[in-house]
């Protein structure tokens, strides 16, 4: 799927929203891990079932409303191969539901390895003369710090695949600011990084006034989204740092463009862990997680009010 | 393994070098690839036997000559979880054979995220009360854009579980100065991220004069390299770059300090594809791959003369 299907997606849904799927095992109700051992002597195999059987679960509840989610590659690789294994199988349980897929690695390297990189995330993987996906995403995160030479290979696989990525700019984190805020004559780093984001851009056009090169800027900066909306019109936003991270409605509502477009929120443990916060029965976690996904929609839409496609 | 037993085993073998191990399957012999291809219907699956068996033809003829390997994590992913099997499988072969390994994965995110990168990659991940290694490297890249946040977590585990970490400076590419190279006030980028490097090492301390906090610096940039050994004299380096990106034993001469300490050099296409340059029989690329590391070994010693514990 292309950033244009997301933002169509995200007009159809009236939400402007993705649930991160970051499931470290503590989440995971008691009867799923109970499940998933009982099936296996292997931990990380078990652990594996576990999650997957958590997120399908997520999946089922979230996929009518929300319009994507994001598994964090970090909380699959911390389950071995195994945990890779479930990080596939729930990208494409995702993609049967049609959502689109967002996969957070904040890749980088460079010239053939961030190739390989994309190949592994967005592309398929050329085995004896047949071309195979491997995780099959829709969308990845990268690291720009490389440069160019880094980026390169992406926009040729987000032309001839549709795909797109998303740039770390300005991070939600509270250390962000050690080398992003620092000034390079009158610009920050952030700033130059969205302008290089904007110069990427032109090289992977979209619709509706988007290209398929994004910029992550995080909730818990309100003020450089403000700024950073107004000098990267064309770069979509993926907003981390809402919920958990102490970002609300208000401190995003600077992300968007007049028709309500140009940023998805991301929510990641307000959603997984919502059953936890209500006290409700662990196997209704699910429900729980569908239930504060509606209310982070309905919280961000009274500050978006109406998302238009141009 | 932590950062210091590299050094020993550097100073052991009298050899400065790693291994890279970026095995695609354009590299693989096509008897090895015939064989794996013959074992299953799954062409992922197919690849990463293919990739196994390469890697531990590799490792046979490597062992006894060469310190350490770097697999590079992207073209493992390249093929899937099945090739992430293929990482770990590596890994747990060169350990049995005394081998210190580096996972290239450039990683890098925010406080519990990035813990979860830190414990796959070099710690122990807790599955229902039992900690279990994931991936179990000795040492892992990092990209330090995110700040203090970002690297935390692996200082823990480098202090906790002796193991090390490599963040980016100055990388090999040509396009790596477009931020690299760009001043914050009297500093370029590179130079400030190499004084957090050594900041950061300061709360991970180790032998030999070095901390567990190195940095990947490119062989591709001589000046920048001899400039930096100067100026972080407790930060041991990672250098990419040699051979088939153009850099050469008198290119890497100023990353060492005056005992031949301070610096391991990587190749990995040059070791990797010896044999398709030699042009000898594609069943002797281990042998091909062992000639080349020599040589790569009496190269950079003319330079480094003798390499000794202070």
């Amino acid at each position: 799927m292309s950033m244009n299907q997301l933002i169509e997606r995200i007009a159809a849904l009236q939400n402007p929203t993705v649930a991160g799927l970051d499931p470290k095992l503590d989440y995971v109700p008691e009867y799923l891990r109970k499940e998933a051992f009982a099936s296996t002597d292997d931990p990380l195999e078990g652990a594996a079932r576990a999650l997957l059987a958590f997120n399908k679960g997520l999946i089922d509840q979230l996929w009518d409303i929300v319009p994507a989610v994001k598994p964090q590659a970090a909380y699959y690789e911390m389950y071995g191969w195994q945990g890779m294994r479930t990080l596939h199988e729930t990208i494409s349980y995702a993609h049967e539901k049609g959502m689109y897929v967002i996969i957070d690695g904040k890749r980088n390297d460079i010239g053939s390895t961030m190739e390989a990189y994309a190949t592994a995330h967005l592309g398929k993987t050329l085995v004896e003369g047949r071309p195979v996906p491997a995780f099959n995403g829709d969308c990845l995160t990268v690291n720009g710090y490389l440069g160019s030479d880094g980026i390169a290979p992406l926009l040729k696989i987000c032309n001839e695949e549709d795909k797109g990525i998303f740039v770390l700019v300005k991070t939600s984190n509270p250390s962000s600011g050690e080398l992003q805020d620092r000034k390079i004559g009158e610009k920050t780093i952030y700033e130059t990084m969205a302008e290089m984001c904007e110069k990427w851009g032109g090289m992977a056009p979209g619709s509706y006034g988007y290209t398929a090169v994004g910029a992550v800027v995080g909730a818990t900066y309100p003020e450089q989204l403000r700024e950073l909306r107004a000098k990267a019109p064309s770069t979509f936003f993926l907003v981390p740092g809402y919920g958990a991270q102490g970002g609300g409605a208000a401190d995003v509502a600077g992300a968007f463009d007049r028709n309500g477009l140009g940023a998805v929120i991301n929510s990641s443990r307000g959603i997984m862990c919502a059953y936890q916060k209500a006290g409700c029965d662990a196997h209704e976690y699910a429900l729980a997680a569908r239930k504060e996904a509606l209310r982070m929609k309905d919280d961000i839409m009274s500050e978006v009010k109406e998302i238009r496609l141009p």
